[in-house]
């Protein structure tokens, strides 16, 4: 795909500098990028790398118009990487456009009772049960599954390979990625003479608009009540949502993070990669929480949350490790040392 | 679906309080549940929640008999949780007699020396390969792969979408969420001068009766021997079971757990949310590891271990985490001022 | 699969001590081989294990070959585990040969545009999309999707319900197990007051030869450039690399490890299980890092690095967290002795 600079600067806004003409065929990080990519720098910190590129467009703020002018045609707007990203968008549209029209693919297997929007697209080997119903635009994957009653909001991309449990309802325009289960059975079983009776689990899962959800995740159904995600939660790879969690609009969690039972997390919260919520706590708005860091109570104020051992080398580790496993005798040692210099003086 | 109080009673005992013909649409929490519904309270610890409830109908323990009779009809039952459990199970059974009769999707790819037992249901796309058998009334959801040999044991159910490899074995009863994968290759390569040369796996996974396995698990064949895991295992989604691990019977592991390699656990153990076994260690019979705890050493007796960071504000962890690296140091200081101040004496 | 000992020693290799029509039906571990099977053992440690056993057939070092010789068969070799590494290849190579042959499943649904070379093997339901190609002798599983223009390279072998992303390419001679989904996004989004645009992920995921993938891993495409795996890369399961990561040659990840965006890791690492490496980092060739360590900084040297917290009884732990929060404070306490003890000298 070519596109000239100008159907860009038109499409998306931005101050044009050189050739409008200039034809851009990918966008390329400015290492990678030749003459015929559109690269990007975001503030003067990447000047030097500016200057090495080949880039035949660059996208820069106005502080790296004169230094970006000599060697480039540029696009110049004061939110560079927000441009940028919807640049991608734009780019990514573009690419879809020039592919085959939205299609029910004839071995689809799709539900005479289930409800299909216009202009949605299924793609082969998918399997729509009874009472599901897919929104206008949406597109279901190779081999995804959409059970009873579940919903799919309008302009929504299940990639293949997803299973959307029943009753559960995923909300519009939102992304979910390959191995994605919404809708499995949360962990709950009552003890019974040191075995296990299993609680079926009869909630669904409600996901809002405007989320994406990332590869192998696992969302899980709750109990009674729903487990729930507001809008715009970004959710990266291999993460685990229990039952009953509710996690506020627009927080984003890294990969591997988990959440376990009856959580309940704020609106505009950042999990780091592999940190872990335990049950029932709650999070406020505007919470952090680093990454591999362990939550085991609720947290009432915004700010940031930490708490992994520090990594060192081996033979460091293992002697503060051994020290640790003795830290409160030690601190009686130094409260004995107090007492007694106190009381020699 | 609607059913009435006096059927409940009917087929799970407990004493009825009330109108015998009061209706259940649904069962729900406390909070959430309207006069439709059934919700439950365990204890006095929520008769607050319970005084507040709108449910038509409360199952509760004789304690809270009085609290409830107002305000709804009732199920009085010593063991009101275990009475919950068994109701869902109640209830998921009669809306599964709901669903069509069981069937082989015509889409489904059987191979004709596979063993179908009576009531089976296979889903679309299912595969099932040369010499798999599947028993008496299981449930082998849409996409799900059986492979070569592997037995699918009566009453189990597979959701759509897991792969059972060949030659392994998932007992009765069972359930195995979506996504989850059986039988894949342990690790194991031996070092030759800088590269890995392949160990194939030739081993299988046994898995005994009564067994529910979480979305996207990985459960890896033995290198020689058997992976085995016994009757009433529990495991949470997101958990990788190494190979030649054994896993006694009736223990439970909550999400994101792993164990390495040959690791033995005893029987009756529950491992915490992303607790790590590392390889070739033994866990006694009553071991139980906290979330997110690493176990590096066999544990002989009975008890609950734990190993965490504990979280703290970035800015306090940080100092710490600082001071740990430098704790052996410390450790010498101490005993250096403990000297110094004895020598003075 | 029956085979004889000369058969073993003909193709592998190694000196053959005993009846050489000795026959071998299956490999097993030194404790549950029973004649009909060969068994090994890899050093002098073993020997205790190795008089025990009923093994037909044991394969040893020469420094074994007198304790072996009574008791059974022998194939005596220096360098015993790589020879059993490559028995397991060998012995699994004849299982495939009886094997039916390769061939497309006619419910594949294989693209016209699509390249497939010769021998390979398509399983049931698998999709292979415009443009992509299958390197001879390549094995795609059931339910496989190559999406469009991706690469298969010859002889690797995709399991059951694996996604190989539009425009990825993997290797020869890999293994990719089943779960995998390769070619995801990237988690990339730039923030807007208080809400999240997605960065469309234009990026691929490029593989080396002799690569294999454990199940249920994720490797996400990269945002401009392509994530890259090299030559001889080892994953085990539930393995999450985000976007642009690089990994050397020849490195070893076991399960549940984790490297987050535009980290770089050297030639011939190996990341225990449940490791995490941060984002951007950097790792030098030959660097070690333990199980369930949390890399926070670049490692520039070569050696093993770690950072977990010990495990102990729940009570001790207990103590010695309490103690840990408030660890800097304990430091002070201590420079506060050290003053006032010179003080006073």
């Amino acid at each position: 795909m070519t596109v000239r600079l100008a159907q860009i600067v038109e499409a998306l806004g931005g101050e044009l500098v050189g050739d409008p003409r200039t034809p851009v065929s990918r966008l390329a990080s400015l290492a990678s990028a030749g003459p015929e990519a559109l690269s990007f720098a975001v503030s003067a910190r990447y000047e030097a790398a500016l200057r090495a590129s080949a880039a035949g467009v660059l996208l820069v703020p106005p502080a790296l118009r004169e230094a970006a002018a000599p060697q480039a045609a540029l696009i110049v707007d004061p939110h560079p990487y927000l441009y940028y990203a919807r640049l991608t968008q734009w780019w990514r549209e573009r690419e879809r456009a020039s592919q085959p029209m939205p299609t029910v693919h004839p071995s689809a297997v799709v539900d005479p009772s289930a409800t299909l929007g216009p202009g949605v697209s299924i793609g082969p080997f998918a399997v729509i049960e009874a009472g599901a119903s897919i929104g206008e635009g949406a597109v279901v994957g190779a081999h995804t599954v959409v059970e009873r009653s579940a919903e799919v909001g309008p302009r929504t991309r299940l990639a293949p390979r997803v299973v959307l449990g029943a009753g559960c309802r995923m909300g519009a325009r939102g992304v979910v990625h390959s191995g994605v289960v919404i809708g499995a059975d949360g962990f709950g079983f009552a003890p019974l003479e040191g075995t296990w009776v299993k609680i079926e689990q009869l909630g669904a899962v409600r996901i809002g608009d405007d989320v994406e959800i990332g590869a192998n995740c696992t969302i899980d159904r709750g109990a009674l009540d729903d487990t729930v995600i507001e809008d715009g939660v970004k959710l990266d790879n291999l993460i685990h949502i229990a039952h009953n969690v509710h996690i506020g609009a627009y927080t984003a969690m890294a990969g591997c993070a988990a959440v376990a039972g009856s959580a309940r997390i704020g609106r505009g919260c950042t999990i780091g990669g592999d940190a872990k919520i335990l049950g029932h706590l709650t999070l406020a708005d505007g919470v952090h929480i680093s990454a591999c860091s362990v939550v085991t109570r609720s947290i009432t104020q915004p700010g940031t949350y930490s708490g992994f051992f520090p990594i060192d080398s081996h033979a460091e580790w293992e002697k503060n490790a051994a020290s640790l496993r003795s830290l409160h005798k030690l601190r009686e040692r130094v409260r004995a040392l107090e007492i007694e210099l106190k009381n020699k003086t």
